[in-house]
């Protein structure tokens, strides 16, 4: 049986986990929390900082293969992971480029992959200088994380809430549809393409509503958004699992907002609506097993569980029962034992061949179930 | 969050924790070997023996609920378990019938369920004056398991076939058709019934080739089966997950085969197939939640993976990548580090809404993946 750990214990490791017991392999997790989500569905669990080398080192270093579930971890370790012939997933290479946005971008750029207008600043100052990217995305080079680290700059007014560190300075897109895409590539370089998917947005709060799979998308600009894709994971040069977020701006360009080397929240639908989930895909990956079908069974929608605005502390799932009484929905808990405001605590997927019935069971829920303290 | 134990740590257990990850529960295992499928994907394993009462009452007397994944379990512990407010499922007093062959034929006889014709031998020698009741099954009261504890005896020249323990004597039913179907209790007493799935038998071998769901049937002999396995769950008095098993005569009489107060091999195809598993459903059961959507998403077919004859020792699976390949398939091994001949190894679920394509799939599997040491 192989041994594969993932650096991580959140809910992303906690699916991955799931999935991972169809299969023979010894599961290993490091996370500073021993109560965090994956912590007891592993085999072996590791107390230890993701961010630290030797931590990191030390966990690895008699595996077979180690993956993320995010990108904030100590990449010099996973160089010399790499070098001693463990297998990391993204290599090394491909998550150096991503976890900066500044090499990301120049990645998009050298590559010639359609994203936003962009320059690079060192400073608050020197934003003054490219007026003309205004109205703009002000994003720290390093670190940021679920939407820290971004501050929307639309005029001269706004200077003020730059960065006074490495960061990209965006043009801002006139967005018509924001979708995802979530690439599975293997050591041989096969891919395995899922259909986009479509996030919906509340416009009054900038907050997303819902995502609805597949993304309701004319036929060429699905072909545009899939080879755009593709060419981001294929140049990556990385095995894994990638997801890869797209504008689709009102002139009909498909531009590159971000990528993520790891699963994703954009792909959390597959579990029930896919033959082959992304969690599944990524252990067919690690275990060099054939590519999963990413084919959908049915379509489907995906709410996320978010803790509201004023509560922080233990969790407490408010009309999870009238969610649960819905005939079509699958509910996951990611047993995080405290709530915060904005939180991801859980979400529901939803599945309807009826694209109606999607978007109101998913308004439904969001209305229904509130995770307070 | 509420507290639950699972008594066994077999591949049932380990389903179940699966879909336990879905929802907010702490969960504890018990089982004699560490190793076993379940160990690793509880919150709190205890190395016990199911058998012994103090293991029992020693590992649920702090619990809110404990189920079972296997019958062999310590009766009087659980009573105690009960008497001192642990919910048990199923309860203790639906485990004593169903345990016992004895108790349980006689349970149907007095709930005018219809079953073949029985009657109970104490002896082998006691055979001798029921040779009306041949070509028949003889049964062990208690003890029996996955085929043991069973003679057919075909004629008196079997008789010294019998046992000489407390056993059941059933005439042999000429069948048509073998079906099983799957029902959720609650500790309200609502239900909810999966669709008959059909066993298909190699006839030489007299092995279960394949299961096919939903079960072909007339929507009478539907009818009267779902009827038939009601009257079983409502009679036992017990909130939990039965599976009845039932045979089609010539005369499309429908009879019951037996009962497992339990999640059950029959079912495993619920896990992809339905909107709620059968896993699902006994955690909704058990966490207070409301019952799950027993509907089919599509038909399906499960083959069981089971240990090649002449092989015992560590597991290999041969051709898995054979599998791997194909659409619309999942594979569920239950990582068990051992083979033996006729071990449940693991099993694959498929989906089709064409009944020759589920065959068709069902017979290539059974072909090409084979386990050996």
């Amino acid at each position: 049986m192989k041994k594969i750990g993932i650096l991580g214990g959140g809910q992303l490791g906690r699916m991955l986990l799931q999935a991972g017991a169809n299969y023979p392999v010894e599961t290993f997790v490091m996370e500073n929390d021993s109560e965090c989500p994956s912590a007891h569905l592993c085999h072996h669990f590791t107390k230890g900082d993701i961010t630290q080398y030797e931590d990191v080192y030390n966990f690895a270093k008699n595996l077979d293969a180690v993956t993320i579930e995010i990108e904030s971890v100590n990449i010099d370790a996973l160089k010399r992971l790499e070098e001693e012939g463990v297998t990391v997933y993204p290599t090394p290479a491909a998550l150096e480029i991503i976890k900066n946005k500044i090499l990301q971008k120049q990645f998009y750029a050298e590559n010639n992959i359609p994203t936003s207008d962009f320059v690079i600043t060192q400073s608050q100052n020197e934003v003054k200088n490219h007026l003309d990217f205004l109205p703009g995305a002000h994003k720290l080079a390093m670190g940021g994380y679920d939407g820290k680290g971004v501050q929307i700059l639309k005029n001269e007014n706004d200077l003020q809430k730059g960065f006074d560190k490495d960061a990209v300075l965006e043009k801002l897109v006139t967005i018509k549809k924001e979708i995802s895409i979530i690439i599975g590539i293997n050591g041989k370089g096969n891919t395995a393409i899922y259909p986009p998917v479509e996030m919906v947005f509340n416009n009054d709060l900038n907050l997303l509503e819902y995502q609805l799979s597949p993304a309701k998308l004319e036929e060429k600009i699905v072909w545009k958004a899939e080879a755009i894709a593709l060419t981001v994971v294929k140049n990556l040069k990385s095995a894994g699992i990638f997801a890869v977020e797209l504008f689709v701006d009102m002139d009909d360009n498909v531009l590159v907002n971000e990528t993520a080397p790891r699963v994703h929240n954009s792909g959390h639908h597959t579990i029930e609506a896919s033959f082959s989930s992304q969690f599944d895909m990524l252990w067919r990956i690690m275990l060099d097993y054939p590519l999963g079908n990413t084919k959908p069974i049915m379509d489907s929608a995906i709410v996320n569980l978010i803790g509201e605005e004023n509560y922080s502390g233990k969790a407490k799932y408010l009309h999870l029962d009238d969610v649960l009484k819905i005939d079509n929905v699958f509910v996951h808990i990611y047993g995080k034992k405290e709530t915060r405001p904005g939180r991801k605590m859980g979400h529901v997927t939803i599945l309807s061949n009826e694209r109606q019935h999607l978007i109101h069971i998913a308004n439904k829920i969001k209305q229904t179930l509130k995770i307070v303290s």
